[in-house]
C-alpha cells in the first residue's frame, strides 16, 4: 500500500504468526507470506485485507486480496480465490496487523529533524522558536507564526497562513489556507481497545487533508484518519475550539461555528452549516444545504436542505412547537 | 480614526475606484477624496462611515461624514450634506473599505521583533523562549511564563500574572489580572463572506480590553472586535476552555465557569453568573444579575435579576415544571 | 502537613493574628501557636483543621487538632480538647490558613530551572525548546515532545508519552500513560470568593495523580486539588478538549469522550462511559459502569449500572419517551 506518511516495515507476516497475533483459532499453514495491507478494492495478491461492511461486498466479488479478515456471515460474499478468515471483529484484527507493518502509526511522532530557517524560500515569512522537518514542502507567500512544529512530510501549498503554537502531522494543506494560533491537526483519534489489562491502540495510517481557501480557527483539534483520511473540503471554514474526530469528511463551503465537536466518521455534504456547540455523533451522513442549530444533537442522519435542531436534533418546525409554552 | 494597533494606510480613495471596490453602481464622481473610515458619531469631513441600524439616527442627523453607506429606507435619515451610497449591505461594503485603509486587519500577525528579557525592568519576571515585542508596554511586579508570545503595542498593567503558552495581540490588560496558560487573547473573530470562489475576510481593528482584576482561565480564545472592543469588565472571572467571540462585551463581577461559548456582539450586564457549557448567541442583550445555568442555550434577550437554564432557555420556575416526570 | 509540591513557609500563627485574618470576633488569646494546616482525621497537636460535612464527624471526635473552624451546628460534634473556631464559612477561613502557611499554592508557578536535556537518561527521548526542571523525576524508554514544560518536582513514571505543548505540574504520572499535545496538568482550579473589591483566590495544595496506562487527549485542563487530590483512575481514556475541575476522581477503565466537562469534587467509578459534550455538575457521585450519553447534563448522583441521557439526565427509558414524537 502506498503512503505517503508510512513506510512499511521491511518484513512478511506468515498465517503461523497470523493466527496468534489476532487469537484466531489455528487454520491451515498456508506457505504464502503476506506482505501488506490494504482496503479490499486495491488489495493485491500479497496483501490481506478485512470485509465487515455490506457496501463492500461488490469488491469483495472482484477482490484480488491474498486473504481477508471476514465476519461469519459475509464469508459467503468472498471471492474464492481469497483466503477467509472468520473473525468476530474484522476491523480490529486487520488493526492489528496494520501496526505490524506500520509500527508507529498508532503513536504521535514527536521528533522533527528541523531545517534551519535561514534554507527556506525569501518569499516564505517564520516566526521564531518555530521547528519544521526537512522533509516538509512548503508552497510560495507562505506565513508561518512562531513555536509552530511542523513535522515530517506535511505539504503545505501556496498563500497560507499557520499561526503561532500550530502543530501539524501526517496533513496535506492545500492553497490559501488559514490556520489560526493553537491548533493542532494530525494527531491520532481516539481508537482502542482494552484487552483484559492492556490497551490496544488502533493505527491511524490516514492524513488529514485541508483544501484549498479553508480558513480553521484556534485551539482546535483534527485528528487524522485510521485507515482512510479526515478531509475538510475547500472553502469551509471553522471557528475557535471545535473537535474534528478521525476520518470526519466535510464538504466545501460549510460553516462550522464554535465549539462544535463532530464525532469519528460522520460525513457532511456541501453548504452546511452548523451553530456554535453543537454535536454530531460518530458514523452518520449530513446532506447537503444542512442547517444544524446551535447547541443541537444530532444523533441521526440528516438529508439535504434540512433545518434540525435540539437533542436530539429534530426539524426546526417540532422543535419550535415542543418548546412553545 | 485613531487606533493604538493600527496605522491608517497613508493613501486616499477616489469615488470612482470605490463603486468599483463595492461593486456598487457608478454614481456621481465627486471629487473629494476620502482620507478614512469612522463611525458615524466620529466621522469628519473627510471619512467615510455607514448606517444600517436604527439606534444611530440622531447620530446621522448630526454626524460631519463624507459620504456614508446607508440601507435604502435608512437613507431619508442621513444629514444632506452627507453623500448618502445606497447599499444592500452597508457594513460589509464599509468593511471592504476598512480593510483598504487599515490593510493588515483581517489578518493575525506573527511577527514579533523581540525585546532582549535582560532588558526588562528589574520587577518583572519572564519565562523561557518567551517572545515580547519591543512595543509593548509592561507594568511593575509583573509574572510572565513561558513560551508566551505578546505582540506589538499590546499594553500589561502593573501586578498581573501571564501564563505560559499564552498569546496576547491587540489586547490592553489591566492591573491584577490572571490569564492562565494556553490562553489566546485579541485574534481575529469568525467574520467572512464567501463572494462567490473568494473569500472575503472582515477586518478586525478592535481590540480586546481586559479590565483590572479579571482572571482568564486556560485553553480561552478571546477574539478582538471588528469595529468595536471586545471587553471583560473589571473582576471578571472565566474559567478553562470558555470562548468569547468579537465584540462581546462582559460587565463587572460576572462569573463564567468552563467550556462557555458566548457568541459575536453580545452584551452582559453586571454580576451575571454563567453555568459550565451554558452558550449564548450572538447580538443579545444579557441584563444585570442574572444567572444562567449550566449547559443552557440562551437564544434571546434576558432582563436584569432572571434566572434562566434551558434550551432554548427558560425561567428557572418553567424548566422545573417542564422536567417533572 | 506532607506535601510533596510545597514546602510549609517557616513562620507560625498567634491566634490573635488569625481572628484578624479571618474577621472573626475576637475570641481568647490562647498562647498556642499555630504551626500548620491539615484535615481533621491526620490533624496534630499544633494544627489547625477545618470542618463543614456531617462525614466527618467521627474523625472530629477523634483529632488531635490544636483548634477547628466549625459551623455553629457542628460545633457540639467537636472533642472538646480542640479549640472551636465558630465561623460562617469554616472553608473558606481554612483556606486563609492555607495560604499563610503555603503561600503560592494559590498561583501557578512559571520558573522552570531547566535541566540540560544532555544531561537526561539515555533511553528518554526530549524534543526541542522543551523545558524539564532539575528536580523533576522521569522513569525509563519515555518520550517527551517539543515545547513541553515540565514544572518542579513532577514525577513521571516508565514508558510515558508527554505529547508537544504539554504542561506538566504538581502532577505524578504513572507507568505507561499518554498525554497528547497541547495539554495542560495540574493547573489551579477555579476557586475564589470576592471580599468587596478584593479576589481571594483558594489554595490549591492538591496534585493531579494520573496513574498508570491512562491517556488524555489534546487541548485537555486537568486541574489540581485544592485540599484534596485531582485522581485519573488507571486504565481511563480521555479525549480531546476535556476539562476535569479540581478535586475531581475518575475510576479506573473509564471512557470520557471529546470535550466533556466535570465540574468540581465530582467522583466517578470505574468502567464509566461519557459521550462527547456531556457535562457533570460540581459534588456529585457518578457509580461504577454508568453510561452518559452524548451532551447530556448530569446535575445529580447516579447509582451504579445506569444509563442516562439528557438534560437534567434522566434513565434512557425515560429519555427515549419523553422525544419519542
Amino acid at each position: 500500500m502506498n503512503n505517503h506518511f508510512y513506510k512499511k516495515a521491511n518484513k512478511f507476516l506468515t498465517f503461523k504468526d497470523l493466527y496468534k497475533m489476532c487469537n484466531l483459532i489455528n487454520g491451515i499453514n498456508f506457505q504464502d507470506k503476506i506482505l501488506d495491507v490494504n482496503n479490499i478494492k486495491d488489495a493485491n495478491n500479497s496483501d490481506i485485507t478485512f470485509l465487515n461492511n455490506s457496501n463492500y461486498l461488490k469488491d469483495a466479488k472482484n477482490s484480488k486480496a491474498l486473504a481477508c479478515f471476514v465476519s461469519k456471515n459475509f464469508k459467503q460474499y468472498l471471492k474464492k480465490e481469497i483466503i477467509p478468515l472468520v473473525s468476530e471483529q474484522p476491523e480490529i484484527d486487520f488493526y492489528k496487523i496494520v501496526n505490524f507493518f506500520y509500527p508507529n502509526s498508532s503513536k504521535d511522532n514527536e521528533y522533527v529533524n528541523n531545517i534551519k530557517i535561514k534554507n527556506i524560500k525569501k518569499n516564505i515569512f517564520i516566526g521564531k522558536n518555530t521547528l519544521i522537518d526537512k522533509t516538509v514542502e512548503i508552497g510560495n507567500n507562505v506565513k508561518i507564526g512562531n513555536n509552530v512544529i511542523i513535522n515530517s512530510k506535511v505539504k503545505i501549498g501556496n498563500g497560507c497562513h499557520i499561526g503561532s503554537n500550530v502543530i501539524l502531522s501526517n496533513t496535506f494543506v492545500g492553497d490559501d489556507v488559514v490556520i489560526k494560533s493553537g491548533t493542532l491537526v494530525g494527531q491520532t483519534g481516539f481508537g482502542f481497545k482494552y484487552e483484559k489489562r492492556k490497551r490496544f491502540s488502533f493505527p491511524h495510517i490516514g492524513k488529514v487533508i485541508i483544501e484549498n481557501n479553508c480558513q480553521i480557527g484556534s485551539l482546535c483539534t483534527i485528528d487524522r484518519g485510521s485507515l482512510t483520511d479526515t478531509v475538510i473540503g475547500e472553502f469551509s471554514s471553522i471557528d475557535n475550539q471545535v473537535q474534528i474526530a478521525h476520518n470526519v469528511k466535510i464538504g466545501s463551503f460549510c460553516i462550522i461555528a464554535s465549539q462544535v465537536g463532530i464525532a469519528g466518521s460522520t460525513v457532511l455534504g456541501n453548504n452546511v452549516l452548523i451553530g456554535g456547540q453543537a454535536g454530531i455523533s460518530g458514523h452518520l451522513k449530513i446532506g447537503n444545504n444542512v442547517k444544524i442549530g446551535g447547541k443541537s444533537g444530532v444523533v441521526s442522519d440528516i438529508e439535504d436542505n434540512k433545518i434540525v435542531m435540539g437533542y436530539p436534533a429534530k426539524s426546526l418546525r417540532e422543535f419550535v412547537n415542543k418548546n412553545r409554552k
